[in-house]
């Protein structure tokens, strides 16, 4: 008893899309225990779906999760081919026509004919409601031994419908319950190779099973166990995760969806403190990620975008003599930044960052990846020197920038603690 | 005569890795005009490798593209696989064998008994060699109407082999002598169901092709030619793009690579106009996007994250009459930030954001998705209420309205053009 992940499009077939909704699906499938030996991608293709429906079924899959194909255009055949396979009639459910209308009614967009086509389900299935979207998807079991879902294309909405509704219906019919859990620890300021030295060992485990990835300069250690239930799993995890801790120190930030931003708005809400930046190469980057935290109301208040130097000088007060003789990216100019916009701003902390994100305004002394980060407080000023690498690319070196600004903030949060 | 790609690997089943590996050799096969109709992902197990080429077979792939499964370790089996399903006995190849000897010499590791199945190949086949690293793959024809090439998993490796031997053979063999090149037209400010029935009767051309894809508020159309080369392709796809671009009006905004950002970016700079940006829930996002685009410090100075009403007033010189009156998420506050920071940073434009991006922050006059944008410049002050939807998350609606945004800036660039 297996399932088959089955991704239509034609875009996928077009290499356009990376297909993350096959690894979310096998992450899922892997997660409540449910084999699945095969995953296939086809175009938007009537007879070449049903090939594959045909296929699926002889190789004994007894799930069928279809992603994409659900759209109101005229290439979106997903629900048409298995209701055409299993020579059955589309009906229109009436539920999800005025689920559809009231989306684009609350959107104020004008609902066209196509739309119409969306609340088409095989006659017999279950409507897979889509809080997010237009296109609904379908529970459907077509004959005793197989069970359909289809899923729209666009992730987050895929996603969500996975967890809302799919895998409560996998469960009451008895499935994942056995359960593989992880849990991700999080390192900032550490290379994986490094990390790997220090954590050898724990790579021998069976159970947790320890595992590393990096990228974007974050490395992480997912710890893994089978169990009959996540708090099962998590006895097995704990102790293990506890050892990496203390051997990987301050490098640690944090596990699963902690952000380094949540972690610094936790240890700013603790101590009472506020935070404002001054951003210069990631423009406005910094804040994004701070602002990402739902509540970060409370201990952000904001910060400025000093991308021309007047900004520097005449909003953040940076000296103009300084910024003559050292240039916009240098320890003495982020350090008047920081200690500008905490002024300005009248927050506990004031956090800076200039450099050279490139690919212009490098020079023989400032190459590209070149960037200075302050922290200003009651207590002083401080600055760090990052040289992030010139073969990196504009996205990376502001990515990296405004992590890094994010972790020397987070490691003296954690000093004074 | 179509192409398949089949990706071996358990790791892939697990969704521990995404498969770019089915992305890059799609986008290839696309560039030289193969057609590609079917991937497959399979384990590493001897069986279900077999039925997956036996499938291939029989529904008329004549190229069998596989990745991965052909480390030294003994879960990869993908060359054993293939020879056992074409009954045809493993043979060492020489060559091969001395490559792995000399490369573990140059690395100074020391090469075990697992690596000399990396030298193996089925009886007749040529050997695909891996300049970067140790597993070889094979280029063979087990039979006069199939051709099957292996790659192993690493991207690096597989794309080098690729490039360095893979696509010539193909060119020798007579494949690739046309190419599919596309243009991908992009829109904001209109559904995708909208825009489709706008074009609908473009979607039954096939010399190009129009599809739509639509994601994150962006609907974008990719017009697909078929041709001898990328420049006979266009004179094919750009009538039709102009065409396209007629009916659409003003929500046409770019193609290919063009960002609104960037769009902007070219219209303010060939006015030579300078823009700063005051951000409330967008928290800084709205600057990230503009300074993405390489050299916008010609025309963007930089911006005022407020996120405190505090700071709307004392930086911004936000009325706290009008902001008590009326609430931060007013058409009046959004003005006042936009003239504000036009002032404070002395641009040609002022733009501002101002919004319950939820999940906390709503009540019943001011739901989740609630944004207000405005303009302020020489001629005035202009705002939008936009109503984004309280289904959608935080980081959706903060993409929304940063790029919303643009786009209201970019519509009036437009009018003053």
């Amino acid at each position: 008893m297996s399932a088959e992940i089955i991704c239509v499009g034609t875009e996928l077939l077009l290499g356009e899309i990376l297909n993350s909704n096959a690894q979310f699906l096998a992450q899922q499938l892997a997660q409540l225990g449910i084999p699945h030996y095969f995953q296939t991608v086809v175009g938007d293709n009537l007879d070449r779906i049903a090939q594959v429906i045909k296929i699926a079924q002889e190789r004994g899959s007894r799930i069928l999760l279809f992603t994409g194909g659900l759209g109101p255009t005229p290439d979106d055949l997903t629900t048409e081919a298995i209701a055409s396979y299993f020579q059955t009639p589309l009906i229109e459910d009436a539920a999800s026509l005025d689920d559809i209308t009231a989306k684009f009614a609350q959107r104020g967009r004008v609902m066209s004919s196509n739309n119409r086509k969306q609340a088409l389900i095989p006659q017999g299935a279950k409507v897979l409601p889509n809080p997010v979207g237009t296109a609904p998807g379908v529970i459907w079991q077509p004959k005793p031994d197989l069970l359909i879902m289809t899923f729209p294309g666009v992730p987050r909405e895929m996603q969500r419908m996975w967890h809302d509704t799919a895998v409560p219906y996998l469960h009451s019919q008895g499935w994942g319950q056995q359960t593989i859990h992880s849990q991700t620890l999080r390192f900032w300021g550490i290379g994986e190779s490094s990390l790997a030295v220090k954590v050898q060992s724990f790579f021998e485990l069976t159970q947790p099973t320890v595992a590393p990835y990096a990228g974007k300069g974050e490395v992480r250690l997912r710890l893994s166990a089978k169990a009959a239930s996540a708090e099962e799993a998590m006895e097995v995890i704990t102790p293990v995760a506890d050892q990496i801790r203390a051997i990987a120190g301050p490098d640690y930030f944090g596990c699963d969806q902690d952000t380094l931003a949540a972690v610094v708005g936790r240890a700013l809400q603790r101590r009472g403190d506020t935070l404002a930046v001054a951003e210069s190469c990631t423009g406005g980057m910094l804040g994004a990620m701070l602002t990402e935290v739902p509540g970060s109301s409370s201990y952000f208040w904001g910060g400025v975008i000093a991308y021309a130097n007047t900004i520097k000088t005449q909003v953040l007060g940076v000296s103009e003599t300084d910024l003559a003789q050292w240039g916009a990216v240098s320890a003495i100019v982020a350090e008047q930044m920081a200690q500008g916009v905490q002024r300005l701003y009248g927050t506990t902390w004031g956090l800076s960052i200039t450099g050279v994100a490139g690919p212009g305004g490098a020079t023989a002394e400032k190459p590209i990846g070149l960037v200075y980060i302050a922290l200003a407080w009651a207590q002083g000023t401080m600055n760090w020197e990052c040289r992030f690498g010139s073969q990196h690319d504009r996205e990376l070196i502001r990515h990296l920038s405004a992590c890094t600004a994010l972790d020397y903030l987070r490691r003296q949060l954690a000093a004074l603690e």
